[in-house]
């Protein structure tokens, strides 16, 4: 197995593609994953929730980490790490550009009104829910590349027949 | 969609089964996230790494969470998150049970000492390894499942010729 660094450029490629990871916040240094799915922009990610654990933290400390990865075996994978910071976007004058830049995008994805509905439900709580926007803005992002190592089967046929 | 809470022993079983998880740590409340292998026993999870960043920050701060899922669809998944402390397995007689417990689980996943040498070629650094054992102890673990709702085609057949 081959691990390369991936351009910044094939990291951005990756989150457009996948909309697909595991979001990290922290409190009191206790580091908490959940999976989410969100919409890449350019220098941000944006995402939808109903209140719970994750936002309670993210609210108290914007740092966050989002991991996206695409894992087609144990030799062969791509992994992109974005280090940001939680923004909400609530129902005002000022966030209402950016809201409804998250509502656009995330429209398209037309999971994510379900995920919400879902987590209203989860064992038979039926409480209103009101919809979260929120944007990460990305710090950082780093990415690798793992590739098998050639094996005798990729060699040109002219090596086999010697 | 529905979402239901696992129970714990169906949570241990996700986690034996998959043996594949995100690991999360956390350093001056700013988390980091990355794809894990490891091995599934009783109260804690074992791993093997080489030093990076994730032992740098654990050494320092052993809290940290394991989130493992399994994702069929946006409306059927389960996911696992488990609260833990990291404890390093150093070479010594205090650590050897523990360490030959680790390597004896670990061994029977092939690949554990694939990646960590990978790990060591990374752009062409190639200074010796030191492999590093260590486990996490689980002190909280729970899980959700979704399950898509009923739909017509889910209906008896009877249902569909009235």
């Amino acid at each position: 197995m081959r691990i390369t660094e991936m351009m910044p450029k094939e990291c951005r490629e990756l989150l457009a593609r996948t909309g697909f990871g595991r979001l990290g916040c922290s409190r009191d240094n206790q580091p908490y994953i959940v999976p989410v799915y969100f919409a890449y922009d350019s220098d941000r990610l944006y995402g939808f929730s109903t209140f719970g654990r994750k936002v309670d933290w993210m609210r108290e400390n914007p740092k966050v980490c989002i991991e996206v990865d695409e894992v087609k075996g144990s030799d062969s994978w791509t992994c992109v790490i974005v280090e940001g910071r939680y923004e909400e976007l609530p129902d005002t004058a000022q966030s209402n550009p950016a809201r409804q830049r998250a509502y656009s995008l995330l429209e398209t994805r037309a999971l994510w009104w379900q995920n919400a509905e879902a987590a209203r439900n989860i064992e038979g709580k039926s409480e209103s829910v009101s919809p979260i926007f929120y944007c990460i803005h990305i710090d950082a992002i780093s990415g690798h590349r793992a590739e098998p190592d050639p094996v005798e089967s990729d060699k040109p046929v002219i090596r086999v027949l010697d």
